[in-house]
């Protein structure tokens, strides 16, 4: 059988905030069969995740110095890899099998031809919707997890603050550190993001941080007793603003700094006199060293998810059309929990 | 008895680099002894040390947000209390007896007038000079053995990069590193500093940093496999180059900061984004903190000092007049290895 598979490229490389015009829709005829002796997994796309880290792969090579993001960047005109959630439609691989839900890289359109090699999984759905295994239980999850207890190693009673805490790792950092017992203060793009944490979420205050003129200040009113832990999503004036409200031998994590990606003229220039003097620990992570505490972050949110101590945060657009949109939304803040694009019904 | 005791003061705070001007030698009469009933002690100063840290100790109140410097903020027109040796010379307090020779916190003069809670110990010297206690078995020796062997968590073979490598902290790091197996290149403001890294302490490679119009590309050459382990002394520009060019799960022990010290507008803004993908650690630490080591980082020290594993690099001035001139050398590179000034003889 012959489908047409249609999916997102980029047709130059970007830099500064994303825009409509660099991408792509393109429409290729696509075999749904496997040559004899190829192991190529043919999915069809269910749900594929919108990341801000996208971004770094489709800057201009020179940009960039990470040999990392280097590795993996977005080559123009092909197609774009991402988490997401498919179904087996023709597998050369014999461990995958036709009808199979899967999860792991599979890409920005309608279907997916999977190389050997390519990171995928058979899903266990474990009675949660699809979509959950996109973000809540995917990646932006095990972000949110391993940072929060890896990373920064909090104590119950500790004074955490989130950044981009409405987003898909800020919002469920927060509700674990609700869990441990911290007090948790969240920021956030708009005022019914702001109630969202503090009415669904149990945050224990959140504040609007496009409406502060002086962060330093804010984060003073918020943490008249100092900061243990910072959970940094944005960097820029945040993580300087949140450096001189740390108490000492507080920590920071730094899981992404979506205030850089599209402004390096953003950068943080935090006062390392205060990281020397309150002995701070700024660490950069990523959700993908710690695939060891993969089985704990799983149990521990489910069960919290079943039992209602969670919340899940979604937000879902159909259509491999819209993922353009949705992406170029996260940089705006036009997203509320996890940004997921909905391609096809199971 | 009463002698004339001269001490060093501060007229104004300080902001940018120290001059003379903002220093004033004072003059006391003082009697060499105690009031019965009180438990202070009179010590005759012998060496003190001179550390840059002081400065940030005598900037305008306003123009720090670090809790632990205001605490301990020089107060204008009274002593400065400094690191360094001294003899006893009267004493109320029954823990020493006149001519005791002690370590401690004394003062930026010729005697102190020391209260009960100063940080004083009685000194043995192991066999070593006086003045190796102010420095390199000091606070210098402490932060550079506690910084590197417990903040950087080290590695037979690992890269190391040392900035202010000729200073007092830096050298010793330097040379820890090369005693573990490290490969270790140096940084420093003259060729003469250079030449002794390389020839008479070992480092692998050192280079003029002033001489280098592009910090990044100096380290890419210096660091073809790039830098697993940077000891931060200077912050700035530094700090930005050596983050480009860090290793995987590379780590960066902020000792200090120099470069920012007379000029918060030379902050570094540190990408972020390396940070991130390169899972890099950036911590701040005191010397005081790692008291637990003390006892491992003397015997190690002294043994690497007989044995000749080990130099002792220290640059030392004689009289309390030549306190301010000697300090103020300190932002200008003036000094080679741990800065004293000598003040009597034992
Ligand atoms: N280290 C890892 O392994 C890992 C894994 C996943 C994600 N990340 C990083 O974690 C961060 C959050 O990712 P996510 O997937 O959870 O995205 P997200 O938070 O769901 O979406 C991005 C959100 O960031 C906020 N934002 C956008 N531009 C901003 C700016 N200039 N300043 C402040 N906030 C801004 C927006 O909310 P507002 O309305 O609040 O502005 C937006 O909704 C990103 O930096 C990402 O790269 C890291
Ligand atoms: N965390 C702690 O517990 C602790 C303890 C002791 C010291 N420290 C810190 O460690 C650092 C070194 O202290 P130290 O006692 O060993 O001093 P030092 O290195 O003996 O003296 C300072 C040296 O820094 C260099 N320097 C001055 N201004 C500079 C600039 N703008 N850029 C680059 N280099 C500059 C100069 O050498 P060049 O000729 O190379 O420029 C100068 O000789 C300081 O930042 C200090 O505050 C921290």
């Amino acid at each position: 059988m012959e489908v047409t598979n249609r999916y997102i490229t980029t047709k130059t490389h970007i830099d500064g905030a994303p825009k409509e015009s660099l991408f792509e829709l393109k429409t290729e005829a696509l075999a749904l069969s496997v040559e004899p002796g190829s192991n190529v997994v043919i999915v069809k796309n269910l749900y594929v995740s919108i990341d801000p880290y996208q971004i770094n792969r489709m800057k201009t090579p020179g940009e960039v110095s990470h040999h990392l993001i280097l590795l993996y960047q977005v080559r123009l005109w092909l197609v774009i890899d991402t988490y997401g959630v498919a179904k087996v439609v023709a597998s050369g691989n014999p461990n995958f099998e036709k009808d199979d839900l899967v999860v792991g890289l599979i890409t920005w359109g309608e279907y997916s031809v999977l190389k050997e090699g390519t990171i995928l999984n058979k899903l266990d759905t474990v009675g949660f919707p699809l979509t959950y295994h996109v973000g809540i239980l995917g990646l932006s999850g095990l972000a949110a997890y391993a940072g929060f207890f890896e990373v920064c190693k909090p104590k119950k009673g500790e004074k955490v603050f989130v950044s981009a805490a409405s987003g898909s790792v800020g919002n469920m950092v927060g509700q674990y550190a609700k869990q441990l017992g911290c007090y948790v203060v969240g920021c956030a793009g708009t005022k019914q993001k702001v109630e969202l944490l503090k009415e669904k979420l149990g945050f224990d205050d959140a504040f609007n941080y496009k409406e502060e003129t002086d962060l330093q200040s804010a984060l003073k009113r918020y943490f008249p007793d100092g900061i243990d832990i910072y959970f940094d999503n944005v960097g820029g004036e945040m993580l300087e603003a949140a450096v001189d409200n740390m108490n000492t031998f507080g920590r920071i994590a730094v899981c992404g700094v979506i205030a850089e990606y599209t402004d390096a003229g953003k950068r943080a220039a935090p006062d390392m006199l205060n990281v020397v003097y309150k002995r701070i620990r700024i660490q950069g992570y990523l959700a993908v060293d710690y695939l060891n505490v993969y089985e704990d972050f799983i149990s521990t949110t489910s069960d919290h998810l079943r039992t209602g101590n969670m919340q899940a945060l979604e937000d879902i657009t159909s259509g491999v059309e819209n993922i353009p949109s949705a992406f170029i939304g996260l940089f705006r803040g036009d997203n509320i929990g996890k940004k997921v694009v909905k391609l096809a019904d199971e």
